[in-house]
């Protein structure tokens, strides 16, 4: 039914893998290369060059794009050129992906989100539709940004200083947080409901409000939606991520990976 | 001058009505009906694949996808399979409708707008531009949500927890307004801008803050730029509505719509 | 590489400039004046039929469109009839101009905003990714608007009161900044991260919170980022401006632009 590969252009130096499927009106420019298996949409661009092309197009370089195996690019998607995507990497529609960023596998980067470039991302990281995360921003693995939620990184606009801003390992922001520059949220945070961040916040925070401050340790929030300690979600949610099959803990051993210390929860008496 | 038809690919099973245009570079996918008098402009594509078409392309089921007659789908737009769309139906541009949504007659959404799946709207619903409804958000007739309204879902992310939010009839939130999950607001209520719904609203509401408080019985507001009270609305407003040419009462009446109770404005004296 | 001009198609009374360029499957409706050295690159469609033009297409009346030379309008962009854009013009990709909106020299229009019609904008303004300007808004000169800043226009919604906002020569309004209607920013302000703007403000404030209250004269402020007062910016930044060689005071009095009196920095003691 789909990816008739209709009015589909393709331009020098392009690699397809194995089974590649292109959508219609689809446009591929110099030097891109797409893993096995790998689904690009309709309407899209995938190494849209770079500003410099506009500035001196014959001295310009395209640089290389990559798009990891088994992934799917949905449509009316841009990648610039210079993008490391990881395998099994999708996005949803109308997706911006600016120069040179690098994604890990299992990456998910939904409808509508821009990554403004140069941003460095780990494995399973998902980020939901709307996400804006200016230059340069880091972000870990197995983290959450729920919709809208946004970095920045000029602390003194219009300026040439840029300040971006860390995301740790298994954080979750919900919708409509926004950082600003310079501000580094440790590992496995949960920052509230359309917060602003204008400060570091330490690992197992849950921060809200504007500017958002560390109201409790994550691991003794309670929630009238769940019966003990949600938190560190990894041993309440596991669909889609490797630990699916044998849990958490026992993942974490098999992968190095620290297994957050426990907290006993606070009694409410 | 529009809508040559030219570059349109059409699948399968699909009814298109009388008098219906089809844009440039559009794309129709399998079991999509289309009423009569409708347009479907440039660059969109109609009965997207859910995402269980990824899973198992073989044993993929393409649900039904409705557009009602004498309906406008600018362009740039991505409705998925599974939507029923009622008569007089519009979009902006670059809207997408994920799966399984159901509106009533004579609904607008606003450019850049996303439906994120099996949400039920009602009639005469208008959603500006860059409105954000989560899963099964239930919208009521003749709300009006403003630029960047958004609805979220899921209140311990990253959970399989959703919490469908409702906003009553004749209701209207102010742009930038985000509902919690598991919010319901009532009928007739005003959410001021920017404002973070954290609790149930009553009907008659002006709320506003974060978290949104009741400040005020909406019938009693006072504003400099009206004379004498604005609200409820439906006795200022009528452009585009039934009730343009008789009134409200009288349209109420003969409808079977209720009449919202009278309440005397407080004399500021 | 770029710009194949496959699969374009070209209306009536379409005047391109020399050296213009086409990108594929763009759409150029009647009635459309292209300067000399400008890009239209792919997926866009200028010249798109106001709302009129579906109410009574055998009287519609098609608006010229303007693009001024040296401009580049980045992919799946929709100018509308009846937009006029200076000479050095540029977007981001997926931008919206709806109609008869007029924008001096050396703008630039981040990728997804949307301007709503009637807006007016000065010389060398430069409006980031994802902002929203509100019918009949006035944005001066060598204003900066960081992403997601938003301006709206009904006070009373739903309505037929529009009541534009106005933001004052060389003001900066951070990212996810809010403007109720009726609003007025005066010259050299910046509005701070995520403010809701309220009331009006006066020349040189910087103004934070939600409603946006002036804390000090902008001219005093300071900031661990930068030795000394960094504002009025003008003097620290001109990448891009017209007095990058021989400095601001030099340029605006050749220009006869005011030039900003200075406050003695305050000393924290």
């Amino acid at each position: 039914m789909k990816f008739n590969g209709l009015n589909v252009r393709i331009g020098k130096q392009v690699k397809l893998g194995k089974n590649v499927e292109i959508g219609d009106d689809t446009i591929i420019y110099d030097n891109v290369t797409i893993g096995d298996n790998t689904i690009i949409s309709n309407h899209c661009i995938i190494g849209e060059p770079a500003n410099a092309y506009y500035q001196d197009r014959k001295n310009y370089q395209q640089k290389e794009t990559i798009i990891g195996e088994n992934s799917l690019i949905r449509s009316h998607t841009i990648i610039y050129a210079g993008n490391q995507l990881g395998h099994h990497f999708s996005t949803g529609h109308f997706v911006v992906l600016r120069e040179n960023n690098t994604f890990g596998n299992y990456c998910n980067v939904g409808t509508r989100s821009e990554i403004h470039g140069y941003v460095t991302v780990g494995n399973y990281a998902r980020l939901h539709s709307n996400v804006s995360l200016g230059q340069r921003t880091q972000v870990g693995n197995f983290v959450f940004l729920a919709p809208y939620v946004g970095t920045t990184d000029d602390p003194l606009p219009p300026s040439m200083i840029a300040l971006p801003s860390q995301i740790g390992d298994f954080s979750i922001l919900a919708a409509h947080v926004t950082l600003a520059p310079n501000v580094k949220i440790g590992k496995h945070c949960m920052i509230g409901l359309k917060s602003t961040v204008n400060r570091d916040i330490s690992d197992f925070s849950l921060a809200v409000g504007s500017s958002a401050r560390r109201i409790m340790d994550i691991r003794v929030m309670k929630s009238p939606h769940f019966q003990g300690n949600y938190y560190p979600w990894m041993y309440q949610f596991s669909r889609g991520l490797p630990w699916h099959e044998i849990g958490f803990d026992a993942w974490a051993m098999a992968n190095g990976v620290e297994i957050p210390p426990k907290l006993e929860p606070i009694t409410i008496s």
